[in-house]
C-alpha cells in the first residue's frame, strides 16, 4: 500500500529524538497506545512508520514518518490532519516536509494553468511577469476602479486585491468585481479578485468574476480550508488560481513545502509570499526554497509561479530577477502607490524595468 | 462606527514596541504607507490604531489595536484574516486575544445548544459528561461499532470519531454512521461523527448522520475553515458541535481566544483541548484560562463546555473534576481501549467516577 512520508523537524535531547519520533507517529495515525490495538492490519499499515530519525544541527532531529496513502481518503484537508493535524499543537515540531506519492498528488491535480498559462493570459514570453495589489481597503468599488485603470494604463500584467478586499458593505464584491472589469476594459491587464467566505459564497464569487470576463482568482487557502480552495479549483478549471498565505502561521509549516509543495499540489498556479528583506521575516535561503519547490519537476505537476511581496519596491527589481531568474510574479503594491498621481508613470517605470532586464 | 479589539503579545525591544505595534495596525488593515492614501475615511476608521502598548514581561509587550468592524463583513473567515492574516507570519507576534462587539458576536450566533444542551441531550443534571473516542483509525464500520457498544454499555454519555477518522475506504462516512448508530440503538450514548472535507462534503456528512438519529457530531475547524464551520452550525441548528483543535497551532493564536472566544463564538457547543499533564504541552495555567473563557458571560453567548483531552487516564479524574468543576466533559479514549476485553467495566468505572463526584 503506498505510503506518504511526512518530515518533522523536532528540537530536543538526542537521548529523546528517537522517542518524540515515535509519538509523533503514533499521534499522526492511530492517536492510541499501541499495545490497545489487536488487529493486524491496523499496525502494520495504518499506524505511524519511523523511518529515520538523523540529527541535522544542534538540538535539531529530522524524523521521517511514513503514514498510509489511504488514511487520506483523496481529501485535502484530511491530508493536512494526517501530516500535521495534533502535532501542529506540539511546539518543538515543525512540519518540515512531505513526499506524496505521485499518483495521490497527481489526483489532486496541481496548477491547471502554471507559469505556461499565467504568461499565456497576457502574452508575455519568457519574462518576469508584473503584479500590483488594489488596496486600501475602505475604498468604495469606484475609486479602486480608478486604480486599477491607472495600473493598467502602466502596462502592469495582474492587479490583485489586497487581501483585506472580501464582501464589504463599504465595497461589495460584485461592485467591486463590476467596477473593476468595466475600468479595465481594452487593456492588457487582468484583474484578480479575492475571493472569501464560505464554498458557496467563493463558488458564487467565481461565478460572478468569470461572468465579468475574467480568468484569474486569488483565494487564502487555510483561511477558506484547503479542501474548499482545492474543491474551487477543481470546479473551475477554466479559473487560474493565486493563492494568499493570510494565516500560514510564521515557521509550523515550512513554507517551501507550504506552498510550493501543497498550495501547488492543491491547484495554485502562482503563490504568494513574503520576500526577504521586506516586512516578513523570512531568510533568502527560505524564499530560494520556496522558488525552487514552485518550478520544479514534481509529480509531473506544472510549475506554479512564485510570487514575492510584502514591501517590495521598485529600487529591488534588478536585484529580484538575479535572485529569482525570469519564473516569477514581481508584486509591487505599496511603493507603486506612494507615486500618487505619478502612480501609471511608476508602474511604467516598473514594467519597462522587468521587460529590459536580460538573465 | 464599531470597532473589533485585537491584542497581540510581542515579543520585541522596548525601543521597538511601539514601532512594531503600529506595523502591526497597519499590516492588519490597510496593508500599505500611509502616506500614500488620501481618503479621510479610510485614514480615520479603516487604518488599525494603536490604541496601547504596555510592557508585561522582559522584552513582551501587549498592544491593543482597534480594527473597524465594517472590513470583517460579517464573515468569519475574514474576521481571522482581520484579526492575524498576515501578522501570523511574524513569528515574533502572538494574537492573545480579541474582543468583540457584543453585536457582531450575537451575529455569529454562538453556540446553539451549549453546557445546558449538552446535558439535556443526554439527560445529565449538573455534573461533568463523559466521553470517550473510537480509534483507531484503519479498523472496518463493524469493528468501530462494536467498540461503541461496549462504551454504551459501559454508560458513557458522549461517543466522537477519533479526530483521524474521516471518510476513508476502509471506513466510508456513511457506512461507518449506519453501523455505530445501529449498534447504540437502545443505549443512551450520543455518538459524534467527525465530519469533514469541503462544505458540500460536510453538509451531506451531518444530513446523513441527522438521518440515522444523530444529534451531535465535530468538526476541526481550522481545517475546515473558520466560514464553512460557521455555515455548517447556521445550517443545523438542531445539531450541537464539538470542535477539534487539529492544525491549530501551539500558540500562535493563545488558545483560551482560540477555543473558549471565537470557536465558541462561532457556534461551538463543546470545545476539545490538549489538557495539561497529558501528550501536549499546555500549562495548567492556560487550561484554566481556557476553561473560564468557554464558560464566561461574553455578549449573552451560551456557554459552551470545555473537553480537556489528550492522553487523559481514569486515574486522573478526579484530581481533573476538582480543577475544572463539574462545568466540563471529559474525554478519556486510549486509556479505555487499554483495557481490550474488560473495556465495558473500565468505561463503568469512569462513569461511576464521575457520577459519584462532589465539589
Amino acid at each position: 500500500m503506498a505510503r506518504l512520508q511526512a518530515i518533522y523537524h523536532i528540537r530536543c535531547d538526542a537521548n529523546a529524538a528517537d522517542a518524540r519520533a515515535q509519538a509523533i507517529a503514533v499521534e499522526q495515525s492511530v492517536e492510541m497506545p499501541l499495545a490497545a490495538i489487536d488487529d493486524e492490519h491496523v499496525l502494520s499499515e495504518i499506524v505511524g512508520r519511523v523511518e529515520s530519525v538523523r540529527e541535522i544541527g544542534a538540538g535539531l532531529f529530522e524524523a521521517r514518518v511514513s503514514l498510509s496513502a489511504a488514511t487520506i481518503g483523496r481529501d485535502a484537508g484530511q491530508l493536512v490532519n494526517m501530516l500535521f493535524g495534533n502535532t501542529s499543537i506540539h511546539d518543538d515540531v515543525v512540519l518540515h516536509d512531505a513526499e506524496i506519492p505521485a499518483d495521490v498528488a497527481a489526483s489532486f491535480g496541481g496548477p491547471r494553468h502554471g507559469l505556461d498559462g499565467m504568461r499565456r493570459r497576457v502574452g508575455a514570453q519568457k519574462r518576469a511577469l508584473t503584479c500590483s495589489a488594489l488596496k486600501p481597503q475602505g475604498l468604495p468599488p469606484a475609486r479602486l476602479a480608478d486604480i486599477a485603470r491607472r495600473f493598467a494604463d502602466g502596462g502592469i500584467d495582474y492587479i490583485k486585491d489586497d487581501h483585506g478586499l472580501a464582501d464589504q458593505a463599504y465595497s461589495p464584491f460584485n461592485d467591486r468585481v463590476a467596477a473593476v472589469a468595466a475600468a479595465l476594459r481594452g487593456t492588457n491587464a487582468h484583474y484578480v479578485p479575492s475571493i472569501t467566505g464560505d464554498l458557496d459564497a467563493m463558488h458564487a464569487q467565481v461565478s460572478v468574476a468569470r461572468d465579468a470576463g475574467i480568468d484569474t482568482v486569488m483565494v487564502a487557502p487555510m483561511i477558506a480550508g484547503v479542501s474548499n480552495f482545492h474543491r474551487l479549483v477543481a470546479d473551475n478549471p477554466d479559473v487560474a488560481f493565486l493563492t494568499h498565505p493570510a494565516l500560514a502561521g510564521a515557521s509550523r509549516i515550512a513554507p517551501p513545502f507550504h506552498f510550493g509543495g501543497l498550495f501547488r499540489m492543491l491547484g495554485a498556479d502562482a503563490v504568494v509570499f513574503p520576500n526577504h528583506g521586506g516586512r516578513f521575516g523570512y531568510s533568502a535561503e527560505t524564499c530560494r526554497a520556496i522558488a525552487k519547490r514552485s518550478l520544479e519537476n514534481r509529480a509531473r505537476l506544472r510549475p506554479c509561479v512564485p510570487v514575492p511581496a510584502g514591501g517590495m519596491s521598485r529600487e529591488r527589481v534588478t536585484e529580484m530577477l538575479e535572485f529569482y531568474g525570469a519564473d516569477i510574479m514581481l508584486l509591487i503594491g505599496g511603493n507603486l502607490l506612494e507615486a500618487r498621481e505619478r502612480l501609471t508613470a511608476a508602474t511604467a517605470a516598473f514594467v519597462a524595468d522587468v521587460q529590459a532586464w536580460k538573465a
